[in-house]
């Protein structure tokens, strides 16, 4: 298995080494010409897709799982319209980051460049592949495809019709490669590939993202988990406070940028807490509460630490008054994952002081949590939401995928 | 060990929590006064460190090693000026990034914010000491200073004083700590402290760089090694080639950015060879060469793809005709590190195809592979050279210190 991926690996290198220097147009064409192979590829996709089905329904996969995992014309044209989105977004590649001429007459510029191998290790949704390694292509980026095993044949299906578009549009096709998930090595090998892989990426559950960050020898980028709070401050609208709270709780439960936590200020928690229960009971939520929140209905549950701390991505929510904004800030230090933290409030100090200090990736004041998110933000195409704080932080696009080379020209200069 | 190593993580991270709302002035005022305190007490760091010097004598330490150890009424001036010039750069803290409205009158920024509790472990010289404090300080981070055992009663006192006189200003001492440098032990438990290290940025030489990659559960940042070479084309001024493969070879050899290997296109080889072995020879530098070196001086040893690999920091040099730039590119990429790559041409397209093709951090047209320095490109100071890809790649000053926040402001916006 180590020879099969290092061998995949240098392949990628070879394709990396001349996607490096294609120009725009040709990367853009052959997004295109993929997006539109897979659309005219949809009943082969399906095909491939229905023994994952068949297969997945037999293992007695749950409905709603097997409900992400299966794909329609629709969901085809949802990621082959995806590609061409990608392909109407600038090249990150060539641009200048910052560039002067030196008292000596030094021309620097910082150009960004592609990184080069990326690896994605994921689980789940087909879609995953298509967009990968549409924005791993546009990125002047070869990418290693590791998906799940229970996505096996719609995974292989969609990276052969790709290959098959994006050769015939004048790219290598080893930049795009499917590597084996039949076997739990191969995602192993993958992560172990110092040198011959430049960056892995994990996108999934928080099992897979901790295995990935213990394992890795490669660099990674840790995406996706999100424990996000939203905070009640003393001076908020409470109409706006639970709209918001409602909205970042209820509209998508099972994504990383929903809440999972509310605190309310001391001085706002009469006024705002039997109300706030209310709506969450009547949306179905389950609240875990402390004492303040188990007096304004017996069926809030005795909140424990572990409820502060985990990412529910159900209908389920851990609540809490504090005492200040700094209390807020130090029980969201404690307990966050450093994803998003929504502060509703009309104090203007309490917006930057709680900006300046809950350490996240994203900061909302007065919008909900649901927001963190490369489409929502204008970036076009998302690879993931990075919750680490070296390289990318928060949604990462195009330009997350480039690194920089300083370039430094001058006519003979020594020191 | 681990304990006190947590513990002192700990501590850092509640001085950074502090720092990173710290204002400018209040920063700036702390550097300058700790400057004023490292010159002050001169008397006091030149004895800890005569300790350190005698200690190394009698393990018979190599005089060239001595004296990057040691200290003296000078070099102490140089690192408070060192100081001084961090307190002058511009606070990368609040810098905004990128920053737009959006469609839906979201207010969108993205706003550079410190990194938290970074750690370094380096070895030798102990101006790194105040070096990484001061430039740490600056971008709001606390930092974990692990030096070598061998400058032990040096950076104690180093530390000692800046903890002191930052204390004094307003900030929290334990933004500077010392991590006990005796213990193998610290240096691991400091690089797996992950949660409660941010980064680790290890300074020194191969050995130390490596041992940090392969065992740091911390990310990091790899500094520093650096095998360069100097790329000698088909159309290039070969008097201008002369100087640069002389300056970079041989006006400090101990450096990363010196030049390790030099190639020669073959058309100019006839020509060239014999030139710039005899200035090699004459400069006292052993040269490992390819048979048209040998041929020009019997002189020049038959290298090894050992030779072609090492990173010598000494008047030693790899040396190979090439039949085409692609050739060129081929090999670097074989033998390279990664940090600084120079081609000397007249021709544009040259240049161009070598910069877009090696996969450097920094690529040097027509100019000596000793300016890829944070000093010389104008960055002001520099904490290390990156030779990785993420985060952060070639000289890292104050900017690269720090992560940024999506900063996103609404009015009760919900999706």
């Amino acid at each position: 298995m180590r020879e099969l991926v290092h061998e995949a690996a240098r392949r990628a290198r070879v394709a990396a080494t001349s996607l490096a220097v294609t120009p725009r147009g040709i990367k853009d064409a052959a997004l295109l010409a993929a997006a539109d192979a897979l659309v005219e590829a949809t009943p082969q996709l399906l095909a491939a897709n229905a023994k994952d089905v068949d297969a997945a329904r037999a293992d007695g996969t749950p409905e709603h799982v097997i409900d992400r995992l299966a794909l329609d014309a629709d969901r085809v044209e949802a990621f082959a319209q995806g590609l061409r989105d990608v392909a109407a977004l600038p090249d990150p590649v060539g641009e200048v980051v910052r560039g002067s001429t030196l008292a000596n007459g030094l021309r620097m510029q910082q150009v960004r460049v592609p990184i080069g191998v990326i690896g994605m290790i994921y689980e789940g949704r087909p879609n995953v592949t298509a967009d990968a390694a549409g924005i791993c292509l546009k990125a002047g980026n070869a990418v290693l495809l590791r998906g799940s095993s229970s996505a096996k044949h719609s995974n292989a299906a969609i990276v052969d019709v790709m290959r098959a578009a994006i050769e015939k549009a004048g790219l290598p096709a080893d930049a795009v490669q499917a590597i084996p998930a039949d076997d739990r090595l191969s995602a192993t090998e993958l992560m172990q590939a110092r040198g011959l892989v430049d960056l892995v990426i994990p996108r999934g559950g928080a099992g897979l993202i901790q295995a990935v960050v213990e394992q890795s020898t490669v660099p990674v980028i840790e995406t996706g988990v999100g424990n996000c709070h939203v905070y009640v401050d003393a001076d908020a609208d409470l109409d706006m406070a639970l709209d918001i709270v409602m909205n970042a709780k209820t509209q998508r439960t099972s994504v990383c940028n929903a809440a999972e936590s509310l605190l309310v200020h001391r001085d706002v928690a009469d006024a705002f807490v039997p109300r706030v229960v209310a709506a969450l009971r009547d949306a179905g939520v389950t609240i875990h509460g402390d004492p303040s929140f188990v007096a304004a209905d017996p069926a809030v549950l005795p909140v424990t630490d572990e409820d502060h701390a985990a990412e529910f991505l159900a209908l389920e929510i851990s609540a809490a008054v504090v005492d200040s904004l700094d209390a807020a800030v130090e029980h969201i230090r404690t307990f966050s994952s450093h994803h998003t933290e929504a502060i509703v409030t009309s104090s203007l100090a309490s917006a930057q002081r709680f900006a300046a200090s809950v350490d996240a990736a994203a900061v909302m004041v007065n919008a909900s949590t649901r927001f963190t998110d490369g489409g929502e933000l204008g970036f076009g195409a998302e690879i993931g939401i990075s919750t680490q704080k070296l390289h990318a932080r928060g949604p990462m696009g195009l330009p997350e995928m480039t690194t920089t080379t300083y370039v430094v020209t001058g006519e003979g200069h020594t020191r």
